[in-house]
């Protein structure tokens, strides 16, 4: 079932490797079938040499496996939660990339203060805040996923379609898989480019109507970048 | 027409893969042929990957489409722009290389401390203005190119061939693709260096002579580096 | 003799280049036969390039050269040590990699700040104290073992895998040579993640019971990461 | 004539490109033959792409070209006052690397604060002091390798194989082509795991004693690193 939706999944588990944002088994994508509202995703714990296509697992929106042999990845109640908040989305991507990670651990949110930003994410890549105790004894993973649906409270899941979660690392996600490792590469880059312009120079600012423009270039009405 | 700059133009483009300082389609190439004013240039959005020799695009001082199939890059009133200002170039390089956009994020200029500087660029690479809404909101790209030009007053864009468009990225230039190129990848690993050299020592210096000699080393009437 | 835990202890020295953890000869990889309590390591200075799996040498728990041409590795004791010390391990790494060493020339302890440490780490990675002099002047790397061991009271070496000895760099160990490696790994991403966090937020915090959660999720009696 | 040196000359040259210490034409290997006083230096400005062993330039101490079509290395003069100040070495080794660089930018010794330094370099990794304008306006090139031998002054050049030069980059040294590479592999090194040191930890220290350990294991009378 859903082989074409595993096939992308598969492929866009090895796209995170073939850009460097995942050491061993630290990392794993989803994509979603909305017609059926199957989800499938990276098994849990498998490494990215071994694993095959047929590895990948289908889970219904409760997280019962549909298909597959294994177990699916441990952030699946996470991922999970967001294709419920977030109808339009696609596909999800969880990463400790380092440099969001580095954020992440920071417990800060990423500053707009660049085109590169503003060309993908509309607001600063916002930061979850601390989990509490009874969050995190709790069910854990899916608690994860609330955090991040309560953080985007105001802000709009698709100009702004990533998220660090606090002390730990990014999920990204976008229309599928592949946009959403798209963004989980930019994130990245982003979060690398704005770490070391801030050892440049703490007090560094941006104007709102810059980060306006660059977004609606490629994202507003009358989008003009790229081929129509 | 024009198969000779169009295949100058394809290789450098993906001289600025090779390089690593593109991500994505973050980055495009031109050249000019001044016989005819006409600019052959990478077109808008398209993969690195996928791209091919007859997907240059060649557009007239203008921005009119001459002759191609795609979009020119939405950068190419820019490119434009610094070809009717700076009458001895005949190549423009814009990417969002990690480094030089963070100086650009900064909003400082990379001030000339070290001789692998002073090698190739005479002065400070210079950092733009912030753009007034009006110059965002009005003609963009083209308005860039004119608060580039506008920094150059007083500074030789031959000698100093490169520049940081604020919380944007770097634009340089040479005499033809391939030393625009060349100057891309000069400025990225002198970004590099002077960020590091700062964290280092936030208060160090270089002589004048210093860069005098470098520069004129390699660029003066007497210079002496390299064969003859 | 012990054939299999020589290609073990081969290729676990190979994979340490792999992972770009090593320059030149500046590491070294160990296995111990508990039953035997018989060591294979590498031999000393041999470049990766050259060495062939009967460079392998097999030393006694005293130090003894029991089989093989070569030295074996100058830092034999300070393994030899941890082996004594910690009976459940099994293999035991030795690295220079950037990230880690600067954190031991630091002379600080790694903090627990993100579950990619936590999911691995259960504390905070120690790093030793100053060497005295008689220490350093005495049998060196015998000592070396020994600070390492008085740094780990109170502390559960199973649960911590990896030590920084001040000044000098990282030893990992593991249940056999393989899981030495991936700690030498993690423990270098570890380090590099959390250099780069302090820069953005020198005041960031973690809660404990986010640090429980993780290593408990991986490590714990009710562990449920990867797969059964 | 020097064949044999030649062929080292050129296959040390390449090792910087292999090492990742060079962009462009940055760099170069010389190496001398004490017995006839003869050098043999890269070319300047030849790409490594491009250049063969036929290009490597034969120059007497006094820098005239015995044999070679192409120009020497622009630093000829630097490196033949190195070979006459210091005739223990057989090889000499100019880079811009990029952490070695930015020290020099920053115009600060390298501080001794790490068993990998303390194993190749006993001192602190001097930097020169700024070049006068006479200096710089008069034989360049020859005063740099001036202020070099001015710097060590009390510092022996075997134990400690390299310096950089203030704001421009480091040189380093060694008993034939192959170890001054070597050595600039270990100088870029050194200073990367530097820089990132004193970012965790500004006031961190090392004991006499332990350099002391370090570089006499590998060094003194009593060496026993690696293989007799």
């Amino acid at each position: 079932m859903l082989d074409k939706l595993k096939r992308q999944v598969f492929k866009a588990n090895l796209d995170l490797v073939k850009h460097g944002l995942v050491l061993f088994t630290w990392g794993n994508v989803s994509a979603i079938d909305r017609n059926s509202n199957l989800v499938v995703i990276k098994p849990s714990g498998v490494s990215y040499d071994t694993m095959t296509l047929d590895d990948m697992v289908v889970v219904d929106l409760e997280g019962h496996v549909i298909e597959g042999n294994l177990r699916p990845s441990s952030d699946t109640p996470t991922h999970l939660a967001l294709y419920k908040a977030f109808p339009e989305i696609g596909g999800v991507v969880h990463t400790h990339s380092t440099y969001a990670t580095a954020w992440a651990q920071a417990g800060k949110d990423i500053p707009n203060i660049g085109t590169t930003h503003a060309d993908y994410f509309h607001e600063a890549i916002p930061c979850t805040a601390d989990m509490t105790s009874e969050e995190v004894q709790g069910d854990y993973e899916l608690e994860t996923g609330n955090v991040i649906v309560k953080r985007f409270e105001g802000i709009n899941p698709i100009h702004t379609p990533g998220v660090l979660v606090k002390n730990h690392g990014p999920f990204t996600w976008g229309k599928d898989a592949d946009e959403a490792v798209y963004h989980a590469v930019v994130l990245e880059e982003v979060a690398k480019i704005a770490a070391i312009a801030f050892t440049i120079n703490p007090n560094l600012t941006m104007s709102e109507h810059l980060v306006e423009k660059h977004f609606s270039r490629k994202h507003g009405p009358n989008a003009y970048y790229g081929q129509k």
